[in-house]
């Protein structure tokens, strides 16, 4: 089986690796092209993996990759990895003309490869039974945002990571470069109603935190060492008022200087260590 | 002598406030678009300050202002904020078009506010004398991580900032809105020279702590209780060998889940918001 599997890669290998396609109309080329937009992300159930590091980390945790878009200076640059993605996630090789590229990638200056992969967001019911700390992301609309905390959580030892309707997709090309990889690290549960993501954080036992800068309690005063959500609002708007409501504590991050507040990837990136700090101090 | 000033300013505001600039060869706004460049503001030492929430930050720290360029609609919308600025920092109001907003503004949909500033960065011996918490960006290119740490170190109680040489300019659109104000709230000296920045943290008896993916200490065996210079690299270089080898302590975050390492801003607010809670918990 595995023999015959690996034929037949090699052989899909050798047939795309040696056309170089230069047409729009390429039904691979039209469908990465539509994946740049929320509604063919929803309709292919697929999305766009962008850039060398990106598309390393995809194939470093395995990720299934459909295809793979590569230049011809991109080919001879980035060899190995090309062979691995073939090789570990079954993609399939397309050399594309630079137009192609440029046509294909959200970047300004594309590094000349660019991955299509099936959806990695899964539904809030499928994230794991007995997470010890997850981030919550409410209306978090800046796609930068999303990926920037998903990397936070990620760094910090979460398990998993929920954005409420009304985030930015953690699939959006955006995100996705933001989140540098974390978004195939931890599993995702994508523009779950508040409700259901409130529902998933308790079934699992964990006690719900928020950050509000309004909150009479700081960091300081939170119980970090149970399991937790920590559950994150906008910079603009902070939670909505049915989350701060749902929450088992409300926290703020104190501010020592004259700033008004920190950004959000900031704030988060501040929470989730504190956290996870906590939680080793407390559990030796 | 107050009275003959307020009356100058009033006659001033008359005098521009009802004049409606349409034309891009306005010495004013010839000024204003010369320094979205960096030239632009070298030569005529000012930079530009964009939008509400800045502009409020600059009234507020009574910063003083050449000029404010309004749109029609701005100046109905934030009349109070447009008289705080003639009063307080002696603002020029000039009434422009839409047109010439749009031609001045770096922002794709300005809030029709814009003024232009002199400098506020400070030659590095003018820092002050004794400062708690300094932090060094080390040639951090990026102007929106520039002014995105500057903000958290405002946030974390820092008492000056230092950019190195070969650092993106605080004063560059992007680092002014992403320092929401705070470069109006501490000291910052721009683009100093590693030797140069060295030396005048040590003239103030400040430790140099490093921050290093590769240290084989982590953050929490460093000394926070002592005045010290956070010394911060950006993400894909890190620290140049000299500023690593004139630290006197290296120290990395640690990364508990899978991600690589952290975004620089993410890492930067971790890392001063544990400095700022050490030096809390050391000194009560």
């Amino acid at each position: 089986m595995e023999g015959s599997g690996r034929r037949d890669r090699e052989a899909r290998r050798r047939r795309s690796g040696g056309s170089h396609i230069t047409s729009l109309k390429n039904p691979v080329v039209q469908l990465a092209r539509r994946l740049d937009r929320p509604a063919g992300r929803a309709e292919h159930d697929r999305f766009l993996i962008e850039g060398v590091r990106c598309v390393a980390a995809a194939v470093d945790a395995a990720l299934p990759l459909d295809s793979l878009l590569v230049t011809e200076t991109a080919a001879l640059r980035h060899a190995a990895l090309i062979g691995r993605a073939a090789d570990v996630s079954g993609a399939e090789l397309l050399r594309v003309s630079d137009q192609v590229m440029a046509a294909v990638s959200s970047t300004v200056t594309p590094q000349g490869i660019v991955a299509v992969a099936p959806t990695v967001a899964v539904p809030v019911d499928r994230l794991p039974a007995a997470p010890d700390l997850v981030c919550v992301l409410d209306r978090i609309a800046d796609p930068g945002n999303v990926g920037t905390v998903l990397r936070a959580a990620d760094a910090a030892g979460a398990g998993a990571v929920i954005t409420t309707a009304g985030s930015a997709h953690v699939e959006s090309p955006k995100a996705v470069r933001a989140a540098a990889g974390s978004l195939f690290h931890l599993p995702v549960a994508a523009r779950v109603p508040w409700p259901a993501a409130r529902d998933a954080c308790r079934a699992r036992g964990l006690t719900l935190i928020g950050a509000d800068a309004h909150a009479a309690a700081t960091v300081d005063d939170a119980v970090w060492d149970r399991p937790c959500a920590l559950v994150l609002g906008s910079e603009g708007h902070g939670l909505s008022d049915e989350a701060k409501a749902d929450c088992d504590q409300l926290v703020r991050l104190p501010v020592y200087g004259r700033a008004e507040s920190l950004n959000l990837a900031a704030a988060a990136a501040i929470l989730l260590y504190e956290a996870a700090r906590r939680r080793r101090e407390t559990r030796p």
